[in-house]
């Protein structure tokens, strides 16, 4: 747990109330860096705290990753790994972490440099990937993952200073409206909601799991409020799109009953400058496929 | 159970299998018989098996009976009620069934001319309520339900004849597309799916329940080739909008973790001409609060 003496902006985990405070730090840090967003793009982005791309991933990628993401999920050898997880009813597999380690596939596409681009414009510095996952949200019986900032989590239990970090949810399947797609509350990631309760000893053995975590998630009536204020918006898109989004927007998705996974793979950019310390509001830090602690700026794959 | 010398067109759990079968009867039974639709309306009902109005219901009608049914929900002396299903995992009211008897205003929704007019035009005959239902499907923790045809239940465990009925579905709050609305496989109603298994002793305390029950549901295979064939539409609309569909549509609905309830009055017209006879697949009939034996014809209230 972090010393006392630290002056900590995003306080959460610490009482019995959900609090809802102004962020403190920008969304989009150095508009002038170079990159491929044009400026109303960034305008949009630090609007909203997403931004959508219609065909980021070729024909084959999303062929070749889909084909890795079903050999993980069946590999003899990862049945018993703490990096996938698993479906609560049904045992299917709900989602694998490090899935940038696991396969060489998967690394090229997280490795590509118009993504590390997209991140450093957004960050204003050089990145590195502080994680990576595959929701596969199955067909018939997916879970929800409800409501959440990743930053909160990622203060709280991993030790980000600041929410200067962006992931990118890759669609290997179509997202639909009807098979769970991820739902963003636009313009949420300019307020941070400190959660009530605390962090319990290797928490993120039931909150990958459940379907309401304990802690860690806003309350009924803060949700409400912010759902009314910022509305909910839900991203649907060809296999191949992709939504780029600020690590504190408050996002949650349905379960799916219809016949078609959602699969997205999602990788995590954050800056240089926002390596980790020691988590804000927990007894110790998470496992490395959950947080890494190699902060060396990621160089792209020419 | 039903003496073996009756044909069953629509034999249901009675093996291992299941099986898709051609529908053995009319959608719209007597074209020619007077109400409210248009020739193509029928003719669009008759394909996809539903029919979507935008405002069925007035504003005063909406408020007063999504009032109803929160007292009816917090009534003290329904606690233990059968007729009230709650959801597993948050104990939240899940569905009121017989809405129709517990309260007068529901009574005279159920009762409205046009309604019941619609019904003997789909039917082609006079017509009786075998069943009024509310869904609650509370925000934040509302579960799913699974893909089913409510006729396979009917015929198997209540004894209902022939796909000769007909549901009209009644928004109290926006059907939005993200907070769990009826997702119906357009045209699915022509097809019959004999469902694998056999009925349980007193099964259906389990299945309104279970997100996904344990009979009366197709596999994966053939819900993903219905889907295939036939797509995957959702009804979405303002509180007081509806959906009229036949009693052989294959539909589930996704969970809800948005913080909008997605509460729906459903209530089921059946053919003085179809009336309930033994269970064609169980071994004894459902309570009188999910299928009704008296068949007399509706008079509505003018």
């Amino acid at each position: 747990m972090h010393a006392s003496t630290v002056v900590d902006n995003y306080a959460t985990r610490n009482g019995d109330k959900c609090t809802k405070i102004a962020r403190h730090d920008p969304v989009v840090w150095r508009p002038e860096y170079p990159g491929p967003l044009t400026a109303p793009d960034l305008v949009r982005y630090e609007d909203k705290g997403f931004h959508n791309i219609h065909d980021a991933l070729s024909v084959s990628e999303i062929a070749s990753c889909y084909n890795e993401i079903s050999r993980l999920a069946n590999s003899v050898d990862l049945q018993d790994d703490p990096r996938i997880v698993r479906e609560k009813s049904s045992g299917e597999v709900r989602t694998i972490f490090d899935v940038h380690l696991l396969s060489e596939v998967v690394a090229s596409i997280a490795r590509r440099p118009d993504f590390l681009a997209l991140a450093r414009q957004i960050l204003g510095t050089n990145a590195y990937i502080h994680q990576s996952r595959l929701n596969f949200k199955p067909g018939f019986t997916g879970g929800p993952f409800y409501w959440h900032s990743d930053f909160e989590t990622w203060h709280a239990e991993d030790g980000m200073p600041t929410p200067r970090a962006v992931s990118i949810s890759l669609a290997l399947t179509p997202n639909y409206e009807v098979n769970g797609g991820l739902m963003i509350l636009p313009g949420s990631h300019r307020t941070f909601v400190a959660c009530a309760g605390e962090t319990p000893s290797d928490y993120y053995k039931q909150s990958l799991v459940n379907d309401i975590p304990e802690t860690g998630t806003p309350d009924h009536a803060t949700l409400t409020s912010m759902a009314d204020e910022f509305g909910i918006e839900q991203m649907v898109g060809p296999a191949g799109s992709a939504t780029l989004f600020d690590s504190n927007c408050m996002h949650g998705s349905n379960g799916n009953i219809t016949p078609y996974a959602r699969s997205n793979l999602f990788i995590v950019f954050n800056s240089v400058d926002n390596s980790l310390e020691e988590p804000f509001s927990a007894p110790s830090s998470r496992p490395e496929f959950l947080a890494k602690h190699d902060f060396t700026a990621l160089q792209p794959a020419f």
